[in-house]
């Protein structure tokens, strides 16, 4: 089968894979309907995180299901299926709480479970899956798609955030996570949504999803700009969606003292200084987003046409030409890009 | 009157000072019944943190209201009262929102302010300042000094932990907060409560407060033993009382994924790593503890004698000796040592 390989910082490559098979007997073994690029995937793409030899990409899938092994109960051939990167068994006690990705008892998804391919394993089929009632209507595989990583994301993160009710949300980060984040707020019925974007078709994007207010300004002067909107007291709740030191103080330094700060940028090189934090009387909380806990629900309000996250995507491309989808997203030209099988 | 000045770490006096008065219609000037040695003293005391000259001492009080300001409405001559360091509004947003040492209008106390001395001015009384129903019994007035700081700060640290039922805590540090955070756990409702300590009077007060286990590795070894004591998923809250990268690390590496550390220790020379923050999955929240929030409550659990918080005092000593107080506490002869004017 066909699949994308990450020889090294900005050469991918599609090449033909050995074909994923059943390796335990709680696997599932999906046909992808469609994969996807992720922000975090330009990480090595950019030599930030390191690569430990050539590495099958991509972790965000909707498919059919082929083949199951003799222990999974839930899941069925034939079943149209979304699921987390993050394989748990959703009956532990961290799982029950609502944190899958540290769920004791995860398992890797292996060098045959990367989905910018045809074919993938899921490690945990019955804990990991969730599937559709139905086959979708293709115009919905998007939106299902999105659900599986950045629409998850974004929407953990403006649950760390306490977006809701009364409440003035700031989102730092205007990538797919980002907008999708305003998404959720705006879903969680945050009073105003305040995306800070300097790019016109991300920004027009945001307020699609809700946003309020644009703030173009970044840094110290970022800062400023959301206290002028918030009569000096700072957001309610921050999303903060891309991992840099400068991101990070950012959605602190625009959090007002016991509001909170919801990240979900992965955070490279940041060190947050003590004595700041202390002062700043913030609720930090994020991490790896715990997609399957939100699941049923997103891919609820899809089905039922409430929400359209696939909207982010805003190019689409054979797997055979995923190289230029990940050029198209490092040089910002796209927010998203949606690859075919 | 007399009062204590710190000159240079190490070098605590006693002496003459000029008596305080009402520099601002919203002051009382106060005649202290108690005052105290506060583990936070230890810090200039040490060096580390810098003096910018001779400094009055002393930040937690008790006393009579000798003299309020023309614009003060419901604090009178007379009553007896506990506040604290942090003089607020109590009415503005953010005061509301139970963040009084972030109220926008805050006052510093000045120089007149410090409380190691025979009287003290409090700004904004009206916001700062919680008088008892009526005087207290002589022996209720350690108990009350302790609500003005230490157990309010052990108390944040409990909430911000999200102590309670079914819970189990765990409190890294066996100062008098620590000790404090103890008790406000056990108050709180949580199931089981591991003392982290290596001190046996300490560990004795800290059963005597509630706890149900005692830990006395520390650093690595006692990440490993507190994940020995819960199925090596960790404690959901953790209490942070101590400020330092060692026991911040030691607090977040004890709290399971999902889990929340309450942090009340000042966070001096701490850089909390990005990526492990990230992937840790706790909920972080702390910072200079809101004591005017708890003070009410507090002040009525003491006045039922339901707790007797005021056993974290092990030593007392006229004012004139406060020498003596800081040396005991410095070679930790003296948990927390209590000044009678």
């Amino acid at each position: 089968m066909r699949g994308v390989v990450m020889y090294a910082p900005g050469d991918v490559r599609v090449e033909d894979r050995s074909e994923p098979t059943i390796l335990k007997p709680t696997d599932a073994v999906i046909r992808l309907s469609a994969a996807c690029i992720c922000g975090s995937d330009l990480w090595p793409y950019w030599g930030i995180e390191a690569l430990d030899g050539p590495n099958p990409m991509g972790h965000e899938y909707v498919g059919i299901v082929e083949e199951v092994g003799s222990a999974v109960t839930t899941i069925r051939p034939g079943q149209f299926v979304v699921g987390s990167f993050f394989a748990s068994d959703n009956t532990c006690e961290i799982c029950r709480a609502g944190y899958q990705p540290s769920c004791p008892h995860k398992e890797p998804f292996g060098p045959t479970g990367a989905s910018q391919a045809e074919r993938m394993r899921v490690p945990l089929a019955d804990g990991t899956l969730v599937a559709t009632p139905d086959q979708p209507d293709p115009a919905l595989v998007p939106d299902l798609l999105a659900a599986s990583d950045v629409l998850g994301t974004g929407w953990f993160a403006a649950v760390a955030a306490q977006a809701g009710p009364g409440k003035t949300v700031v989102v730092v980060g205007d990538g797919a996570v980002g907008l999708l984040g305003v998404m959720a707020a705006q879903q969680l019925g945050a009073e105003r949504i305040i995306a800070m974007s300097r790019h016109a078709p991300r920004q027009q994007l945001a307020r699609e999803f809700g946003a309020t207010d644009i703030v173009t300004e970044r840094g110290a002067d970022g800062v400023a700009a959301i206290k002028d909107l918030t009569d000096g007291l700072g957001a309610h709740s921050v999303i903060e969606a891309v991992g840099t030191q400068e991101s990070m103080m950012q959605a602190i330094r625009s959090t007002r003292a016991g509001g909170h700060v919801g990240y979900v940028g992965v955070a490279h090189e940041v060190a947050l200084p003590g004595m700041e934090l202390f002062f700043s009387h913030v609720h930090l909380h994020g991490g790896p987003a715990p997609v399957r806990r939100f699941l049923p629900d997103l891919m609820d309000r899809i089905w039922n046409r409430t929400i359209r996250p696939g909207r982010v995507f805003d190019l689409e491309l054979p797997l055979d030409e995923a190289a230029a989808g990940y050029r198209a997203m490092d040089e910002r030209r796209a927010i998203k890009v949606l690859l075919r099988p």
